[in-house]
């Protein structure tokens, strides 16, 4: 069977442009001579949908326009993901997360979710119900096997500790199945690509059956879909990886030999590289904006944040300013300038000092008696958000923060500050971490200049200020940020392996006592397997963290 | 049997102190000769505990002080709300949302919960597994059901939509249960108590069962819990009413005859002037605030907000700053020093002009030859912003922000501007609802200067702004509002009733498009049945909207 695969990028909600790619894949298929097209799950109306799955008057025009597609169908078969609507036992929800196979100017055959995500990111248990069952559909004379993404992630042989009690896809290989397809839409994090490709190759090579596994591309959000879908033959040999991070088309053959893929996925640096472009340049194209603003410290997070939106955008539409005040070492200037003309980018240069002054001269009474604190660093952040803010109302520029990972965990950053922006962009992104895109991006020639990368981090916000006064080294960080937010470890665990009780129970601390920092963040780019925002929930009230 | 409620006040994550309360409760019970002490649903640990369940020290530790207070009960019952874990099938989270009966020393009897809501501000699915089985369980002679919120709230009778296939009150009833426990821990929304009571006493009077009703009192972040824990006679008489927004204690007599209360619900401004004190006070007592700031405009909303405060931290805790600009009217600053004087509260007057016109002269160069705009009204919020936050760290105030639901429904505020600050207090009260809390303050003495009341809505950003330049008047808006959120009307339906189709999609769009705004609000206090926050999930990226 001649199997296209249409690895495209939708946008949530809209259903005209969504349904419109959908019938582009499947003409350009059906001139190919395919025998069946696929798209990626709830593709008719974009992953996730959320609380819009909620509303009466989407739900029908999802409907109305899935019937339009099917309408439109030859002989060929088409396969996409949407929601659906039943009222069998009218209890619960009605509504599903389905895979509809259309031809003939119907859809002749719909295949319900059976495991419903309610992890992390996901959410879906507060729409959709599952499926009661599961069941092959004959098609030009093969049994097809059709699933949906956490369908096929229960495999008893795979997985240590099942998080569901069914097996979809056991189902599927015992009612004869000979095609195995699931329709996905599974968010990238790091280390994920191969773990979906070793997951699928023992479970393909162990049932003996082809895996047409198709996969979404594109940016929701803080969600990014990485593409690369892939599709595998009966004895769990890689024979087709769609592209990373861009659209793709390209027809699987499952009568036809294949050389084996075996590398699936590069290097942290070059895929997460990648990984942040695409969700900054879909988060930008999808809301309408044009242009990026980023404000340039001299330090090495905001350097990579420009690097990645000159990619994203265009070097033509990157802004960029300098905003030094009398803490600001003569370097960042310097240094920042040498980027600007790396990058090609233009810039302005705009000192906080008079503002700062003003402001506190204003605020002189009532702080009258009170010694400098840390309201003194922040009022200098806050003038650059400020001015940050009015750079991007005036322009219209998509304002991107430069915080990254380690200090939004443990809240070094400034609220209405360095937070400011529309999208954090290296938000999932580690220090030590930056380091390594930074080598990854000079691999070929400087870019960010060596100074910038070689300099100690400084927020420079008072007199020979380091990150290293309030912080420990960011190697030491970073390994116990890691453990305690990625492998879920805990304080004994970690204190254990770090060997410094008071260190981690301070880190420990300093990260539960920021949730309310990071209830106003702007959304983060996901790259990692547990990234700060919508799949992480702590309360912001609690005894917990602040007794230990 | 009497059953003694102990209708009180936990903080999430704090064993320790809600340990305490527990066996002070107990305590008391067992000195007033009660058979059984009753305490809410997952009171050991806080309700919602959110993520904290995927921890393992935290349910190790929530697993050692259930036995600690077990072993402390002598043969008076101990019934209390915690998470407990089994490993019998080892599929899914293994953890349970449970009812735990303690005597003569131990864990008696464990009941799980069977209904596990996931939807609006409930996530319960990505914690707990449902009840493989729900039981009676003798106890001193009678046949207690003891029941879990949700397992109460599925009964056919009462219900035209059933959210679950099974009802396990129907299988306690079955069962031969003689009295009826349900543990709860309900956030409270306008409206909500009345149907509290309506469910519940039909359910009693039809199953012929007295039952015991017993609530959380207190806020956790958004969420606020009023108390009002219920006692039903098997008649469906409501025999007790526990205090409402405030700690109680008291026996249920099942033998006794009682008064039947008919009366469970004040008027809206009375209900939630009080949630929303409790819900103030609260937040700053959990999170170890003692004094409150509010930026007093001059307009209502503020008013309001300051007085709240005054209730929630007392008069001499609650300092407020005006801060003018060449655009406020003389007005704004007499109606604000009555209301200062009024409430007897401290105050700031700190000019924003000068720091805004030096802002404005730092920035004139990137500015040049462009029309001024919404930056520059932008700009005078954040600066004003910024004065709140500098005062708020130097003096360790809690920032109150003064935005109410139809503003932020509509994105009419400013980001990192009026919308800085720790809790938004007045976040689900709509413009329309903030004058009859303005009413209902005002009903003994004048402490609201009617001169605030009257004036027309304004921002006070441009010359001679009122609110209803951008926004329809707020009754039409409002009205338009309430039917999109809470009573999830769609376009179609809402135009239809509004009569005029422009107005209603202008509105439904500006509430759609500013989903980026709220993603970076502060925490609203919910007191109706659809808040922004956590209850409502919508994509920033969403081409549903943008198409209408």
């Amino acid at each position: 069977m001649k199997i296209a695969v249409c690895q495209y990028n939708p946008i949530i909600g809209d259903l005209k442009g969504n349904k419109d790619k959908i019938l582009n894949g499947y003409n350009l298929a059906v001139n190919n001579k395919a025998d069946l097209v696929v798209l990626p799950e709830l593709f008719l109306c974009g992953y996730p949908p959320l609380d819009l799955v909620e509303k009466k008057e989407f739900r029908s025009a999802v409907k109305l326009a899935a019937e339009e597609i099917a309408s439109d169908t030859i002989e060929v078969g088409l396969l996409f993901g949407s929601i659906t609507e039943t009222f069998e036992d009218n209890i619960g929800t009605n509504v599903y997360n389905s895979a509809l196979l259309c031809f003939d100017g119907k859809i002749q055959f719909v295949q319900h979710k059976t495991l419903i995500p309610n992890y992390d990111v996901f959410d879906e248990v507060r729409y959709f119900e599952p499926a009661k069952n599961i069941s092959v559909f004959e098609f030009k004379g093969k049994k097809l096997g059709i699933s949906i993404c956490e369908d096929i992630w229960n495999d008893a042989d795979y997985w240590k500790h099942l998080r569901y009690p069914v097996d979809p896809i056991k189902k599927l290989y015992d009612d004869g199945a000979e095609i195995l397809i699931n329709i996905s839409a599974s968010p990238y994090a790091y280390g994920k690509r191969i773990e979906r490709f070793k997951m699928l190759s023992k479970l393909t090579s162990d049932d003996k059956l082809p895996l047409v596994y198709a996969c979404g591309v594109g940016a929701q959000t803080e969600l990014i879909f990485d593409g690369a879908s892939m599709c595998f033959d009966k004895d769990g040999q890689l024979c087709i990886l769609g592209k990373k991070y861009e659209e793709d088309y390209f027809v699987f053959d499952t009568n036809k030999n294949y050389e084996s893929i075996k590398n699936v996925e590069g290097n942290f640096a070059e895929e997460v590289t990648a990984a942040l472009i695409l969700g900054l340049r879909d988060y930008a194209r999808k809301t309408g904006f044009k242009q990026a603003l980023i404000g340039l410290s001299g330090g090495i997070d905001s350097a990579i944040v420009a690097y990645l939106a000159v990619k994203a955008f265009g070097k033509e539409n990157v802004h960029v300013v300098m905003m030094p005040s009398k803490y600001s070492s003569e370097g960042s200037i310097e240094d920042s300038e040498k980027l600007i003309e790396n990058l090609g980018i233009s810039s302005d240069k705009i000192s906080i000092q008079e503002v700062v002054d003003k402001t506190l001269e204003m605020l002189s009474e009532s702080f009258y008696g009170k010694e400098e604190d840390v309201t003194e660093e922040n009022l200098q952040s806050r003038v650059r958000g400020m001015y940050l803010m009015a750079l991007s109302n005036k322009h219209g520029y998509l304002l991107c923060t430069t915080g990254n990972k380690s200090e939004i965990a443990t809240g070094y950053a400034t609220l209405y500050g360095d937070m400011c922006g529309a999208l954090a962009v290296i938000g999932d992104v580690y220090k030590t971490q930056i380091y390594q895109i930074a080598q990854y991006i000079n691999k070929e020639k400087e870019i960010i200049p060596s100074e910038i990368i070689e300099k100690a981090p400084s927020a420079e916000l008072r007199p020979n200020q380091t990150d290293q006064d309030s912080l420990p080294p960011y190697d030491l960080l970073d390994s116990i940020l890691k453990m305690y937010l990625e492998e879920q470890k805990e304080y004994s665990e970690i204190a254990k392996k770090i060997g410094n009780e008071s260190l981690v129970k301070k880190v420990l601390r300093l990260v539960d006592i920021n949730e309310f920092k990071r209830k106003q963040a702007a959304p983060v780019l996901r790259v990692s397997t547990k990234a700060f925002g919508y799949g992480r929930r702590f309360p912001i009230i609690q005894g917990w963290s602040f007794l230990r």
